[in-house]
Parts: structure tokens; sequence; C-alpha cells
């Protein structure tokens, strides 16, 4: 069966939690998910895989051992894997993530913000 | 190296062709690729690969065999791989698709809209 149409704007009325990713749709084995982000994420790598960000609404700043990557609204960045990266943002920004099915958020950093399952919305 | 930021507004300023895509980034094995599109493309699928249709300005229509999926500024679907689709559009509509490197646009229905090349913008 195919599935409805996504609109991004509806998906992130539906939850206020941040840095709380919720998947809004598959293509093969590749996951979109959304988030609203607010203050600084975890120093995390993702060692398989690279992982793409798009700022949908707001500003966002991608921290890398080797500088920062700022992101606007339309704006995107594939940070590589294997390269250690830092979510931040001063105001509350909304994103897009779009990466392999089964990446955890903090890679193997762990910690408070570590999202073990899949929550779709 | 790290790549610089993707800003997608500056990158569709450098084309002005229809129904071309560019591409714009790639993450692991898949492309980011923009285009405007205005009139009727092809009906094609594509056999062994979902395709992503996010529109960024404008409006689009997905003609599916079993219906149409009308997509606006902030909206997105996913063509399930095997799914016969045409891309629509009235006016000029700037879309984002994503999907794997090595996909060509028209599937094996060929064409005069057919790229058998990526090209990088």
């Amino acid at each position: 069966m195919l599935s409805d149409k996504i609109n991004l704007k509806d998906k992130f009325s539906k939850f206020t939690k941040q840095w709380s990713p919720r998947v809004i749709a598959e293509m093969n084995d590749y996951q979109f998910k959304i988030a609203k982000i607010k203050g600084e994420f975890v120093w995390h790598e993702h060692k398989d895989t690279d992982e793409t960000f798009i700022v949908i609404e707001g500003e966002m700043t991608i921290k890398l051992r080797t500088g920062e990557v700022k992101l606007s609204q339309g704006e995107m960045f594939v940070v590589p894997k294997g390269v250690e990266h830092k979510p931040c943002a001063e105001k509350e920004c909304k994103i897009l993530v779009v990466e392999p099915r089964g990446v955890v958020n903090t890679g193997e950093a762990g910690g408070k913000f570590t999202m073990y399952e899949d929550i779709w919305i």
C-alpha cells in the first residue's frame, strides 16, 4: 500500500520533546527523521555511515574537531562517517536528518540523549 | 577533506534547465539532487529502489497508476520501488530528490528526458 504524503510542518506539530528524533519516512533502508534541537548535544561519531542534516527552520551549528558548520533554514551538511560532531542550537531549531535505519543518535557515546528505538510520528 | 555546507537556494540559482537534476551532495552511496520541473515527465519506474521527492518551492503532482499525490512546499513523498510514477508541475517547481547513486531519472523508459551522467553543481 502506498503511504500518504508527508507534511513536515504537520509532523513537527505533533511533538515537543527536544533531541528526540521522530521517524517520518523510510526509503529502502534509510530513514528520514525530524528533530527539534536546542542547546548542546554530545560529541559522537557514526563509524559506519555518513549522516545528513537539513535545517527546516531556525539555525544550528555542527561543531567538528576541526571547526564548525553554521546552518540556517534551507541549508544542509553531510557529516562523513567517522567524523566526530556535536550538533548545537542557541534557539530551538527544526531539522531533518537522513541516515540508514538503525543508526543510534549518539553513536557509541551513550548518555541521556541516547534513543535506542525508533519513534514514528 | 570536509565539504562545505550546501545552500539550496544558492544551488538552484546556478542552473535554469528543467527536468535536469543536479547532484548537490552524497551520503554513503546515496545522492541528493535538485531539479526544476515544469510540465509532464514520462511514466517510469525504478525496479530496484525507492525514490524520495521533497518540494522546496512550488507545487508538483506525482501521478501514479492508482491515483495522484499533490505536493506543496515542505511536503515529501517516497515512491516505492517498482511503482510507476509520472512527476508533473503546472508552474515551475523546485524539488529535492534523494535516491541511490546510479539511478537513471527515467528508469528504463528512456526518451528525451533521460540523463545518463551525473551533473554536479
